[in-house]
């Protein structure tokens, strides 16, 4: 943890917004780590990240935004957000049967190379629970069925306010959540599907892929929207099959594949890199 | 060149073709440079290649066939060709208006990376004649309406005939090709799709990979059928791009892709590594 | 586990071998799975795996060795062997402090991803040890000096062969063995280095590639020879950094790679894919 | 082209001066399109590029500079410049027998993927004259001995002098160029490795690495500088071998990785989007 403070903006494009925000920080004596802007020129829309130190920052963190929201009161279609960097952000995870992803996140949960809070894991299956206990974990048991969906989920999300996440990561978890529970947590759900999207979603996408005979297998980490695996995409990445892999090859090698782009969106999140935009991501860095 | 024959193969499994075809090369006096032999446990099928030297073979290139067609004439389901590595193969290019395709092909064509020959460029556009000037390959141009199709594919045919091609490659040709043209050339005509097939098929891949938003880009080197983009794939590859990439940069990053994906299909095809198999391809090597 | 085997042999080139192997086997009712086979041509050896089931089989388990013995003894310069696929590999993992490689195994051994039996792990800390108690494998510590070395070793080897490992993983382990230990186990050591050697062997070779200022990173697994980090390499892969990465970041995006890359390396001893010859492997498949 | 100024900046860091350049470019009503700033904390050292249009801009593109200079005149070890997008940048080409590297390049140049003009292609051989013929460039031969190499470098440079070259362009050249003609262009030579440096630098890297036994080859475009192969890294890339691939294979493949790496590095250079810094690039985007 440290003592930064991060701003995610974006805006329609305009001459003086940047000057305005540097100015902002350099006025009250902080300084500028990072500075990543860039000007979509098809959409004429304008995307900032801006991180500084607030070691020597002239106001207290709790005056900032207020302070911010003048600076930028007179702009036109202007969304900010700034966040700081000073306590663990909480992570909710869930999960089905398959545990290649939540080890690879607690691992590195454990070893601290995130700096991240896990207050409780949910499942509708009873079969990861040791792994929690592993990790000492409350691990939530909801199954979902047709009738009771929505039911189910209602405890969730209470268990979720109650844990105050920051945010969810499905970590192939095997239900479609509602279109509800989904507006809880507007770019707040994490997911990682076994493809390199938008080729092959939904269900079975490696018995696909090796139907197509493709030489390139992925896996895709994304937004929860409404529309199932179409949400905007976080990161990617592939790895090469040849006709020796089989269905079962598929799947052992896109195992690979999806804990690594899926810890890499969760890092890119907890970095305060990603923001949304006409259900594409800007990535900064 | 050299002095080498591959016979490409494949039939129902059994348990003794893979010790027919040694005892035949072995017998004769062959000696198996390559042997690469694999079996599809799903669908009980056996695939192979040898490679083997004809220097001291007892068997004269001209009887070689026979003699392997009374070895196998017991099996079932067998499929199977010999090739001799002694002749350049004749290669036709298909191009509309781009250039990276071509000039790629033709540097490894004149500076003998490949042992081709080139007998004929055909377009439907007269503005990459000066290619084929530079490197002295005789260009000829049909334009293609819907109107006189059949009629201009019917010159082609007859073109690559008299030529006598063993195979074609379309480097960015922007034509669809009738049914009709397909079958005289079966697994025989390489496109260049710019795109990771299955994702977008068709027009404009590039713009819709960037209004869906992925992070990394890919192009598809595919055998033509009469299915559009939907052909046994044969080589892919892909780069990674970021918010920053607008459709031009995607357009630009793809063609460094195209003409190394295009290219390694051809290779394959020229080492004899490639069979197709249920719209599949086994790819040897 | 199945019932196939796998022979694994090279020898100086000849035409007779290949026809003798599949000839053996398909006199014998096996059915021959997997063949690869390739001869370095400047060496003039010849290398060839073989897969068969031995379902069918007319030779029970045990004679099998000597009746391939009988087959090949007039070959010059053939080393062979013959692996059964019916029992679980014995592994013995040796750690240090780090975390990500021995989770990435351990996952895949309690998920079956690995049909493997880890009878111990192996430290000179006490530090992760938690990680063993959380599988339930028994964890041995033995701190290592420069006085104590070979007398901690030869502790070490009596709890190896004690425990009838097959094959010992390095997974991030801080000492370098003796040669005296490594001639006990040859070709059967293998560790994770953290670059893409030979750049950077020995020490903080993180720190190396940051001042070198390269743009790619890397991590190899090879067996341990008793040249450090020059024994013949299993797997390697890569992942680009750029100027924004600092030396930690390095780390970060550099455990990604190692734990991946150690897999695949033990994955490939587990299929018995690989030979070395001169310091070199051949990774079949 | 485009009328666009690229302002590239490193300094020690400090808190004012990124203020102080975006209100120099709002001040005069410019718009910024792209701003990337970053700090390097090793070395509390602050590197930027500003990318801004100067359509409205209210300075005179001759009066740009040395008003910036009044701006930044006050802060302590500042280096920057500004350059225009207004004019194709002119590269020479340096060649030697290889044509990959030049084609590549030169289809580029051809089909306007980079707005570029290139007065001159110098060589220490005859061989490739025939390509500058085929697209009518003045092709110098400059024939090279440990004798005669300092004359015929003065009249290279004299030649580069004349032309007006913004920067040269070593296309797989097969001469160490002297400390002295170096010194001329400094940051403005970029060459081509045919190895992840700095693993194999200096004479054939592909047979270092075919004995090796790497699995993992690449490319490494440079600056040159005094040290041999040892100048900062501009863009790197690689790809996968095999047992199977010979030192032939190595080559043949490695050339693929040269000439994406070598216009990779040359498309940077245009985009000015590259800072050199203790040895080290920092490339922008």
């Amino acid at each position: 943890m440290n003592n930064n403070a991060v701003l995610l903006m974006h805006c329609a494009d305009n001459k003086d917004v940047i000057q305005l925000v540097t100015q902002f920080i350099s006025k009250h004596n902080g300084e500028i780590i990072e500075l990543d802007q860039y000007t979509d020129r098809e959409n004429n829309h304008l995307f900032m990240r801006v991180k500084w130190n607030l070691e020597q920052f002239a106001l207290q963190k709790e005056g900032i935004r207020d302070a911010f929201e003048q600076v930028v009161s007179g702009q036109t279609q202007l969304h900010w957000k700034v966040y700081f960097c000073d306590k663990p952000k909480r992570v909710a995870l869930f999960v089905t049967k398959l545990s290649h992803c939540i080890y690879d996140i607690l691992q590195r949960y454990q070893s601290k190379e995130w700096d991240i809070e896990i207050p409780l894991i949910i499942s509708n299956h009873e079969k990861l629970r040791y792994i929690a206990e592993q990790f000492d974990i409350p691990y939530h048991v909801f199954s979902i069925t047709k009738e009771n969906k929505l039911e189910q989920e209602a405890k969730e999300l209470a268990l979720l306010k109650e844990a105050n996440v920051d945010f969810v990561v499905l970590a192939r978890y095997m239900q479609v959540l509602t279109d509800d529970f989904i507006a809880h947590y507007p770019s707040r759900i994490i997911n990682i599907h076994h493809s390199s999207l938008p080729a092959f979603p939904g269900a079975k996408p490696y018995h696909s892929a090796y139907k197509r005979g493709v030489k390139i297998i992925g896996a895709t980490s994304h937004y929860v929207t409404a529309d199932l695996d179409a949400g905007p995409i976080i990161a990617q990445d592939v790895c090469r099959i040849t006709h020796t892999d089989s269905v079962s090859d598929l799947i052992r090698k896109g195992r690979d594949l999806e804990k690594t782009v899926l810890s890499t969106a969760i890092w890119q999140k907890l970095q305060h890199n990603i923001l949304t935009y006409k259900n594409k991501t800007i990535v900064f860095r």
